[in-house]
């Protein structure tokens, strides 16, 4: 069955046209039922935690716009959180955990780990049960570089800067949080996988803040890592890589992690698109103002990428999550344009 | 006498080594006596304008650590402001402008364009009669782009969400408002230069967050007008350029926009410096956070870029402005560290 799924197919490598799509963060408050089921909740881990409310609304925007893909409903943060670090989710704030130590690394405890994260794996499973034969479900975890930021600073920071100062001050401390989280993150994917998902992508959303050598220590290895781990259990699991803002690194990012696909932030020119492309899938790469804007700089956006990236294989995909002033319109016409794509 | 200068050379395509040096915001905050003068000019708009001022802060660091460059003190916000818009910078906040809308572009006014930006002349007029002989005199202005960030956001953004959006729904509006500034901006280092610049460099802070169309519409473009009209008047005068961010977009910059050097922010990994190194020379990059830890991490981050680019074309520098949070002494033992590099 898995095989009929076209997002995995295209993940393994076959070309496909017209492209399957999904969004990240298609699950979101540009979606009226997304809000209203998430009022009903409360707060947002709530959402995440509770199977019932975390499969609704997954499920949302595959009856509204038939995507090609479902992707778990949940957050990267509750990896540091089912190992014991608190985390809330203040409204207009973001994410908001208590800074870790280098003294408390060694303290970081895997003992409730999958009891804790257990709702999610129930999600996983129900989730599977219910989506159409054909869409495919993806589970995901955030790569340790950017957990770390979050863990370290406590919030989100515009260049990361208590993360990045803390590697170059506490290398070994840093070094072992890495590490371990590579670890958990390794069993998170895989108990998803065994729960269901049918492809995992791994978010590394700070990791354009580093530099080379950086990059190549806190992203690319930890990946590389979670990958080897994850295929030694299911060698035939589509994992994805997302290392946003990793620019020129984008090169050579597949090869050293192992990773089957890339996703693409919109910066990346579809020039080097097509290179990435020549080793394997691609996944994005739609700027998500333009699915704000609407009208040509929508249908322009959507246009090249389909025009470029159309010949080999690709998900399409927006290059980072959709905002929530995306209005539901535009998200229609963009899907329309896809699927309507004829060469 | 310019020609003796070592960061003239380098930025005409000489290899120097060990390569020539100077800091991204080295007249700042990091310095003691910086703090003290603009406690006495002020506020910060107060210590751009009175080149008495200007000319003292900017000469600071070079007494202090004998930089092969000075780079005038200012902001890249004169320009707007001196086009009729208004600027403050708030304590904690940066700077702070009414943000301008579709149908104000046609009532910015030049006619008291160079006027408003006198004192700036001035003090470049003072800095090269005051500046040792051997010593780069480096004008600069913002491009375009970052420019139209803050005139629309009104104030700095984590994304540039505002701009992008501006671009997007009143593509003409847009357009004409960044040629305007082209032309400025071009006109604005044309007057530097004939009060003294020996160079100028173009910053382009935000240039990262653009997919690759309106990259080359938004950043590409403008600077590349820029260019031809400084040099219509000066062909000698090199001009450095800098994508902050701009990842895979740097290979081609150089010959897109015309630039003689490429500033390369952090972020850009060494063999693709190396790679833009054949074409001319490059500046930077050193991670401004590796200042600030010091130690092992300084070091190796500072042999790294002599190892990889000390054989070509190379002006030594950060990937971004030094921070307040920079202890002198790391700054001294960087300068030390290039000073006493052997190949």
């Amino acid at each position: 069955m898995a095989k009929d799924r076209r997002v995995v197919r295209v993940l393994k490598g076959e070309s496909l046209f017209p492209p399957p799509l999904w969004m990240m963060r298609q699950a979101g408050r540009y979606l009226p039922e997304y809000r209203a089921t998430r009022e009903r909740a409360g707060g947002f881990l709530d959402l995440c935690y509770n199977p019932d409310f975390a499969v609704e609304v997954t499920l949302q925007p595959i009856r509204r716009f038939g995507f090609d893909a479902a992707i778990l409903f949940s957050d990267i943060l509750v990896v540091p959180h089912a190992l014991g670090r608190d985390l809330a989710f203040e409204e207009g704030r973001g994410p908001v955990m208590t800074p870790i130590g280098p003294d408390e690394i060694g303290q970081l405890s895997g003992e409730k780990f999958h009891v804790n994260l257990s709702p999610v794996y129930e999600t996983v499973r129900r989730l599977r049960a219910e989506l159409p034969a054909g869409t495919t479900l993806l589970g995901f975890c955030g790569a340790p570089w950017t957990l770390a930021t979050y863990m370290i600073a406590g919030h989100g920071t515009p260049d990361q800067a208590p993360a990045r100062l803390f590697a170059y001050r506490e290398p070994e401390a840093f070094a072992k949080l890495i590490d371990l989280l590579a670890d958990y993150s390794a069993e998170y994917l895989v108990r998803q996988i065994e729960a269901g998902a049918d492809a995992v992508q791994i978010f590394d959303s700070w990791a354009g803040v580093l530099d080379e050598d950086c990059f190549a220590r806190f992203c690319a290895a930890p990946v590389a890592r979670i990958v080897a781990r994850v295929r030694e259990r299911f060698p035939d699991v589509p994992v994805i890589g997302f290392p946003r803002g990793a620019g020129s690194l984008y090169d050579g990012y597949r090869a050293t992690t192992g990773v089957d696909a890339v996703g693409l932030d919109w910066s990346v020119p579809l020039s080097q698109a097509r290179r990435l492309q020549r080793d394997g899938a691609v996944q994005g790469n739609l700027d998500p103002l333009r699915l704000v804007a609407g009208g040509a700089a929508l249908e322009e956006g959507v246009d090249r990428i389909l025009a470029e990236l159309g010949d080999g294989p690709l998900v399409f995909n927006l290059g980072h999550g959709i905002t929530p002033e995306a209005p539901v319109a535009h998200v229609e016409a963009m899907v329309r344009q896809v699927r309507e794509a004829r060469r």
